[in-house]
């Protein structure tokens, strides 16, 4: 398997979200603090996929604060978009769970980018854990998806 | 004390909220979904002023979720507005805990009017509980603040 | 045909909507102000169920702000919980757009109910106005989706 | 003047936010995706200490809709905190608009800090435009407010 089939093999997947009203702002467009709710949508719908979803893996004493949000904006939402939130894991690295995504709209606009960092997180101490191993493996098993 | 004097006496209070831009929608306006957080603002200023406040209320185990949220909207709010938002304190009514509200703008316009019935809950069960007679008391002293 | 059937006949769509992480509060349930944004989602997809879409009624100058939001809450929306908004047009009266709403989890648990005014208003002068004849029409057209 | 006094001459200026109840999330925190509002409002703020307000700016055909927006989360906010949210106009670079933000709580904890770039922008056509010399000039003349 060469580098590239090891990147398709990401878990990834696509979450549809369509634009609500209250969400756009008084300049017409979604508004840009929308954008990490999508994401969040997104990414519960990637995890479902696994074993282990979201709110198991909370109910088992583990949360996932975000540490890290970075967006990039190229193009705006619209009331009643549809818009296409592809979300992929790229990596467990020690406490952290890192995701990116791409927002496309209906005419393959690219409406933006992302990416979030997560902590693995001890519910009761709120201090960062490792995850336990079977909770990684569950997660970089889930598949892309396509 | 004559009845009007009594309901002078009601604990009160005003909070002054301005309109943030995200709050707003796409027809240039306050989106209506936003109300109901100024309201939970208000109410919360208002209780502080206790010598309890609402998140004291709740580490002591008691939670207010609301049954009841009726609205009605009169004038439009605008980003960057500087809202006056009015809560009274109704009554206490067995497990009942009812709020009103009125929104005024810089131009004294009404802009909504607002009342929300909470309940007396129990943290752990999230059954109604009868509030304690001190906390009653607590909440009835609190001055008008005018 | 008689009353039964013809309330039976009033145009409804069932949306099905999943509970967003960030739409719950630290109670642990869906905040209470985000329910007026499903209701917005769930009658943005009757009315598109007509030949004219609620973005091509606002593109036509017309916008529908609300007048009057009353939700009865009953039973928690939790984080993930798949909620089936049932939207009705219960009736056109003068300028007046009456919807009642009922949302219900997996359980069938009822967890609220709501009715809510919107007003027709000319979007240039925010000032109410009758609707066009033929727009009353193809709202009142629209099946009932069962 | 040296380079310190200069980065001390940015224009700048504190915002102090109380959490909403509301803008908390189920793991018992400020939402991350509240952040963006909260920035929002302190820039509207600062902008607010020049002579042209940033609804004055818009009203004038101009606006700034968000490129880019970062943010790393130290530390968690819970709901009646009062954060102290500062603001910094770090630099207008061609169509670009920059601040810094730092957020911290009433413990001194440091909570956030975040970067955003908007894009000076035509209401009518949604095009990057540069912006005129005396909006530039009255920005970068708002005093730092300490």
């Amino acid at each position: 398997m060469n580098s590239l089939e090891k990147a398709k093999r990401k878990p990834t997947h696509i979450t549809h979200i369509r634009v609500r009203y209250g969400e756009t702002d008084r300049m017409g467009v979604l508004h840009h603090s929308v954008y990490p709710l999508y994401f969040e949508e997104a990414r519960t719908d990637l995890l479902r996929k696994s074993k282990m979803s979201y709110k198991e893996l909370e109910d088992s004493g583990i949360i996932l604060p975000l540490r890290d949000l970075a967006i990039t904006y190229y193009h705006p939402g619209y009331y009643d978009d549809i818009l296409a939130v592809r979300v992929t894991l790229e990596e467990i690295r020690g406490v952290r769970l890192i995701f990116s995504y791409e927002v496309t709209n209906e005419n393959k606009d690219k409406v933006a980018v992302a990416t979030t960092t997560l902590i693995f997180t001890d519910a009761g101490t709120f201090k960062p854990i490792r995850p336990p191993a079977d909770i990684v493996r569950l997660m970089l098993e889930i598949g892309n998806g396509e």
